[in-house]
């Protein structure tokens, strides 16, 4: 299994302290020794950093840790590997391009007998969780070969994921960069920070930050992980079969299959 | 004008010391202020580093010249922006999937009055670069629906990369990580290291390496530049039109428009 992170927010905003406790976990309070990954938004641009050794090793998760880039939605993932072998093309998240977007894509979970229709995305690597994702994007493109807002295609977002989940696990995190769609099959925690803002601390690593100083009154900051990252705050959880559509750091829309 | 950078190689190879040279020319010796990037392929994956600050300023690009990442095929790119503004979605190298593995394009150049024909892969920035990319891989796509080998499509892009010339300056590097495609509108110089190897020294920073003490004897590496990076060895000046197939170092076909 692996562990999501995701965030939307109101403002260009730095993710370090989340990524600091997620990255604990692999291969440090967790057992995700087998890669890591993370994309952040920077317009319609992503910068995409990934590794497929363990993220407490990592160099490059180092340099993510240093240095606080300001985004309004990311994509994270840390990989205890199931299926495919340990390496670059198999390290989530994936990104393609649809419709002038790069769309970003992280998967927790596994499908058995999981053979999709064949389509214009095809999967450089052989894990099912980029198989997955080729798949959503051919079923959006055949629905909707011009790009159409999210409203619009989200039934087929939701329709693939209920199909996937009758295959297996499937908690994934999608976005283009504006919107943040979150789909949960079996296991998916949310934070939504905003003013009063208030201190938080790690459950991975011992490291307290307190927002107030970090924010502005009208920050709204949304934080989405499998498991909820620090120990003094409200998670929710989500259902089984729940997914939301988030858009600067607020539930757009949401509903459960 | 921008500056270009490639790698083709037959065993994993660092191209530490060339990106040190290429850097120097983002803003230090060189006015290729407005952003860099470099991908690395590993196996069929594909690491992208980029920024779209000045790389000599660039936290990013330190770290890619402290970290000896090893690869067979690589693609770097300086800015000096003439066509959309300075930001990520406009920072080079693009990359796409097509038929399952990562194609990495970088351009040198200025195309004017520029309109092709919108297709399956669309720019998601506003350079003429991208949308030189993007119509490229539609070329490939409608000649070839399913993946070819690369000298049958070759043909292909060596008569679109002939109808961008007409448009105006048109050097680029094209790879999907396994062959390295080079052409040259104006300026492109290439050197080919193998045993017996020398010493190099950098012509933007004071910098010599012994290649002998890092390589076997086996060890084929080309470098492809805009301009050559060292000055005491004797790169090899393409010609307007000429156009290269990489493989593992070696030039597997040429030809001149």
């Amino acid at each position: 299994m692996c562990e999501l992170l995701g965030m939307s927010a109101n403002v260009p905003t730095d993710i370090v302290f989340s990524f600091t406790g997620l990255m604990q976990r692999g291969g440090g309070t967790g057992p995700h020794r087998d890669g890591w990954g993370i994309a952040f938004y920077e317009g319609r641009g992503v910068r995409l950093f990934q590794d497929p050794s363990a993220s407490v090793d990592s160099e490059v998760a180092r340099l993510v840790q240093r240095y606080p880039i300001k985004s309004e939605a990311v994509i994270g993932h840390i990989r205890q590997a199931n299926v495919g072998q340990v390496c670059l093309s198999n390290t989530h998240p994936f990104v393609r391009e649809m419709g002038g977007r790069y769309w970003t894509f992280a998967h927790n979970g596994q499908l058995a007998d999981f053979h999709p229709e064949p389509g214009l995305y095809r999967a450089v690597g052989d894990t099912d969780s980029e198989a997955a994702f080729c798949d959503l994007l051919n079923r959006v493109r055949r629905a909707f070969p011009e790009p159409v807002p999210v409203e619009v295609l989200l039934p087929t977002l939701v329709t693939a994921c209920a199909s996937y989940r009758e295959k297996g696990v499937f908690n994934c995190l999608l976005s283009d960069g504006d919107w943040l769609f979150t789909f949960c099959s079996t296991k998916l925690a949310w934070i939504t920070r905003r003013a009063p803002f208030g201190p938080a601390r790690l459950r991975d690593a011992d490291v307290t930050v307190d927002f107030q100083s970090e924010t502005t009154p009208n920050d709204v900051v949304t934080v989405i992980a499998t498991e909820p990252l620090t120990d003094n705050e409200n998670w929710t959880r989500m259902q089984g079969g729940e997914w939301m559509l988030w858009w600067r750091g607020e539930i757009v829309t949401q509903g459960r299959i």
